[in-house]
């Protein structure tokens, strides 16, 4: 099956419609008709090669929403007509421990990128810039009526990608979190947080988006370009979500933390980061990381974001504003969510 | 009152025999005559100045096992008689949250150390080696019959600092546990974790403590030196004690984390240690810290290696040996611990 779609030919080139190939629907297979395709940043990275050598021409997109318009037979959780939505991964064991405790995203195996990445039958993936996709139906999500379907799909990177380790780390009534930064990944952990009952503060690097924070669910913004700020927020944090992937100063971020309190990295810059033990030491702090989440965890983060009216804060493009798009994320001159609508593809 | 001790006289100086005055009982104050204090690195580190200036003369020693000689009008927990012990603390605010929940290691107004600190009556504390010591009796931990007491003195230190860690993150019956370093810490470590019924493994930078390792109750024993160690055991441990101060390699040693895994160092060198996001990132794990323990876990702590046997392995001296065992505690010619006979000062 031939299908359009917008492809980057080479690193650091720009994007340009394209035809691909997607494989006939398998037993366990769900063919998707693409709605919407949400743009991540580490869309950027691959196809600028920032993150090494890709299989070229790249289909990016990892955040998909769309219609069931085929199953095949062996498929029992996907009916045609369904919405549906894909997220980072297509594929994984299944077998080894992380895949068996619903943690596929740490397959031991390897889990299998939604785009430019080599799957189990040998193929490369192809990702959601596209007008439809086949996805195993075990990586296959539900996406609720609730939720507005274009304002869903960043939900499948940006959402799972905050509310998992929201969820881990027990953010909930009585527990204070902060958020660094307020971009794709920092408004869905704002309003993530604060939907689950947290009192939610936004650390950024000014408070040029202060009023949007504080709409989007946050008690309280503070400037980390102010020093005074870490001064009066110390030891206040059970929880910290550090979406930047730049590098950050983590033992003036740790010494934020409360006793047993945990900073989490979302983003990870491509330098290593300096720690200061002693910023660990002294109030048995932890320096984590996290990524994603499981399908299952992906499910349950798509029903708890519709029973509590969350979604992306989204600008729609149509598919060949997609460079400029680029241009504009990495400018951070978006709020909060470029999302190709897919029909323009 | 005053009493024998044995003191460095300036930084960097050998020891000494002197004498130092104890404060007069008070209400709420425990009279104890030293039987045993052990010798910690730390003693080391602050004599020579290591840590900054101190206000010599400094008695060190804050692992203290004697006999209650006097108790204040007040004092309801213990009695003429008992034995009793002292670790890294004798006073803290009692009044911030930290302290109120049992972490007094951690108080926000910050804990008096047993010696080269400055107590909330503003007097200087002085440690261990010495025959008499009074103590707020808050501060005071109830050594059981059970252990012997010259074994029962490093507890105080070198027990509590890995049992606590250990309790934190539930080493347990089917968790996998690995001690870096089998040093005064480790060894601790090594036995904690095997009574608490974790399988344990011990990561030293060679195999020529293999031996003990295994007979102190370590399961496995592998080589740092070797680097097939850290392909062999990749994704491995739920937990990692870290007892080492020097900088180690924390990537390669969060490599061996399995998912939602953690490092836990209790030792801090001077340096930053480096930190690669994606060691995080990719398995969910943390890299943390742990410092001693409050209070009340101490006497858990006691309580628990009475009833598991357990008691450091040690090497009783007399107090005109104690430069000596300085010089063989840093060339790390001891095992596993130095205690200073206090009859002898």
């Amino acid at each position: 099956m031939r299908v359009n779609a917008y492809a980057a030919p080479a690193a650091g080139q720009p994007l340009a419609p394209t035809t691909i190939e997607r494989r006939k629907v398998g037993a366990n297979d769900v063919l998707i008709t693409i709605e919407y395709a949400g743009i991540c940043h580490s869309d950027i990275h691959t196809v600028n090669g920032d993150w090494g050598p890709q299989p070229f021409p790249v289909v990016p997109g990892h955040e998909i929403v769309g219609t069931v318009t085929e199953v095949g037979p062996a498929v029992t959780k996907h009916q045609v007509g369904d919405r549906a939505g894909v997220g980072c991964m297509v594929n994984s064991c299944r077998e080894c421990a992380n895949c068996r405790n619903g943690d596929e995203q740490y397959c031991l195996n390897g889990m299998v990128g939604t785009y430019a990445a080599t799957d189990r039958d040998g193929t490369t993936t192809q990702g959601g810039y596209s007008t439809h996709v086949v996805v195993d139906a075990d990586f296959v999500v539900s996406v609720p009526d609730g939720i507005d379907p274009a304002a869903a799909a960043p939900l499948l990177c940006a959402g799972i990608t905050t509310y998992s380790p929201l969820r881990h780390w027990n953010a909930g009534p009585g527990t204070k979190v902060a958020v660094v930064g307020l971009g794709g990944l920092g408004h869905m952990a704002v309003k993530i947080a604060h939907a689950m009952g947290a009192e939610v503060t936004v650390l950024s690097q000014s408070l040029k988006k202060q009023e949007d924070g504080l709409r989007l669910g946050a008690d309280h913004y503070y400037a980390t370009s102010d020093p005074t700020t870490f001064e009066q927020l110390a030891g206040s944090f059970d929880l910290i979500i550090n979406t930047v992937s730049a590098a950050i100063d983590v033992d003036a971020h740790l010494r934020l933390l409360a006793v047993g309190g945990t900073l989490v990295n979302v983003g990870a810059p491509a330098e290593p980061l300096g720690v200061n033990v002693f910023s660990l030491i002294t109030g048995r702090r932890s320096f984590a990381g996290s990524m994603i989440g499981g399908i299952a965890e992906t499910q349950e983060m798509l029903d708890f974001c519709a029973e509590h009216g969350i979604g992306s804060e989204i600008e729609i493009i149509s598919a060949d504003k997609v460079n400029e798009a680029y241009e504009r994320v990495l400018a951070s001159d978006v709020r909060y969510r470029f999302v190709i609508d897919a029909a323009t593809i």
